[in-house]
């Protein structure tokens, strides 16, 4: 096997090397086809067995009760930021969003930009903070004629995630792109959870989404064009046009993969380790680590910001890093500093080799 | 190298194996940085020179003047035919659409639906004739009116190709899903070409969109969601948003292989020969295969639909075919009998086995 690099790029990301190698061995023969599975129909039996597989892994994996339908779209969490309010902010509904991060803003002004800009309610903003942390329990303003509140679970480029859920009996709406299956969670406060595959999941391309039955119930997009319709995708199976065949297969692997090591409770243990390790790590040399993030409880699992005394030494970092086989540190560019991504494909033992290295770089340079 | 199939489904569709090949040497590794294609960012350098010549390869190829744009989108034809009423019938913008299939019709009511039912003329339509063939020159009815003319360059469902251009000086607007690049042509009179990858260029989950700068300046759309925006699109390079970077890769693939053949007048040569061959098997044995086209001016090199005296016969054909490694050469739900896709992919030796079998068939079973 080749040289692997330990990858903490913030997405597209690293992937299982297990789900890589399934795929690589049978790239020219999939399932005794003579074939690739990107060389065969939508619509044949082989293609068929993995669409239903992936379903399958992700109702199980996330332990979906009937009432969730599981789609694979297109176009990320980009095209899902319009999506959402062209299905479910007809007939004058109002929404909540709560704005913590670049990611959840833009969620928040294509729906502005869609849904009419005064039927779209800021419940909770930390922008004056940066987002360099979630909302207050005390912060939050929800409106009671809201259909529903949109909130994005983790802050890809702050390093800020929701471990409590926001306290509303609306259909929470869910920008779950960087931290879906990072653990075993309840899914029943969710009417609808979206994700960019390229995170956590598989490559980019293919992106998840699971809908309660009541929310798929107030889509009326009947005007839409097609590809924009949940209801569509939901009646069809996501087989009405075709779909992502390869990116479907490598997320099969990948999850496929996450049940054969235990599935997301096992997943959630590693995650869990990595945190400690890492922020371990950061807490121990405060002095020469600053974290982004200014409250404990709001830090991530998944995205870990961070910078040194002085922009030579962020750049030393990355550099030697670079030569110790680790890619992907350099901070996101309106913040600066370093930033780690720690998705589930990151080991324990990856993080282990990210912590000598930080221990040994204080000890020379601190 | 695995035994492979003859691939001849309709899309997803058979790739050229080197351009698989090179896929799977490097699916650990790629370009040396110990990582796959699809586990790295897509603003990385390695990334970035992949994207940017597969763009300069689609240029070489086409042999595009400097006027058009290059975008790498999601969503296939399907989310094209919203896109297309949404960015360019502002202003009361009418257009003509010409509806000669199964795909072309999708077009026309997706953009009545989109662009206002009156918007939406109708140039010419061979549907009573169940689009056994294209509308002759006398039949097209442009509205002097129309901002634009659609048209759907190959009916891949029925097996007719336009060879010469519907004859109006507005913009063409081609879905060109199933026959781009199967041969050199004049780009000057489109002003937007779009393709799912799919068929003729890679795997599904990525479209090749072509705009030239007058079609785009027409693009208002500043209320829609961006991903739908093909303005934002061009501006961003296509980089907007997170690319399905493993399908760009797969694309750049084929393209590199396609150019190293030596372009698309090599790839004319094979259709042609192609052709010859199949549609030279079908006349021969016209007592026993008869084609769905009625016009052997409209058939098409890219699919090509005929029946057999009998639905067993049909059955034991597609039987016979696959015992002898030939697979998808069932037609299409809606007309039966047999469908054969000779695209680009598919060899000349491949359609020899084929012609050879026909021919054996028809001894047989004639």
């Amino acid at each position: 096997m080749a040289n692997r690099a330990i990858n903490f790029y913030a997405g597209p990301a690293g992937l299982p090397v297990e789900a890589l190698k399934r795929a690589q061995d049978e790239l020219l023969d999939f399932a005794g086809t003579g074939m690739s599975v990107m060389e065969i129909s939508h619509r044949s039996k082989e293609f068929d067995a993995v669409h239903e597989e992936t379903i399958s892994l992700v109702k199980e994996l996330m332990n979906l009760p009937s009432n969730y339908k599981v789609l694979l779209l297109q176009g990320g969490a980009h095209l899902s930021f319009g999506m959402i309010p062209l299905n479910l902010m007809r007939n004058g509904r109002k929404a909540d969003y709560i704005v913590t991060g670049n990611w959840a803003e833009k969620a928040y002004k294509e729906a502005k930009l869609v849904g009419g800009a005064d039927n779209i309610r800021v419940a909770a903003s930390t922008k004056e903070q940066k987002f360099s942390r979630l909302p207050k329990a005390n912060e939050y303003k929800f409106n009671a004629d809201s259909s529903f509140v949109h909130f994005t679970s983790n802050n890809t480029v702050e390093g800020t995630q929701f471990k409590d859920l926001p306290k509303t009996d609306k259909p929470l709406i869910c920008d779950m792109s960087s931290d879906i299956m990072w653990r075993p969670f309840d899914v029943s406060p969710y009417g609808l959870i979206y994700a960019g595959a390229q995170k956590n999941l598989g490559p980019s391309g293919v992106t998840l989404t699971i809908i309660r039955d009541d929310v798929l119930e107030m889509c009326e997009a009947q005007d839409l064009p097609s590809y924009l319709r949940f209801k569509l995708h939901a009646e069809k199976n996501s087989l009405y046009n075709t779909p992502p065949t390869f990116g479907i297969y490598l997320l099969r692997n990948v999850l496929a993969y996450n049940k054969a090591i235990g599935g997301l409770k096992v997943i959630e243990q590693n995650n869990l380790k990595k945190g400690e390790l890492l922020y371990g790590c950061i807490d121990r040399h405060a002095g020469f680590f600053k974290p982004f993030v200014t409250e404990k409880a709001d830090r991530s699992l998944m995205n870990v910001d961070f910078f040194l005394p002085t922009e030579e030494l962020t750049d030393m970092f990355v550099k030697e890093a670079k030569k110790n086989n680790m890619v992907g540190l350099k901070g996101y560019r309106d913040i600066g500093g370093i930033r780690v991504s720690t998705y589930n494909a990151v080991t324990v033992d990856n993080i282990k080799v990210l912590v000598d290295f930080m221990d040994q770089f204080v000890k020379k340079n601190g």
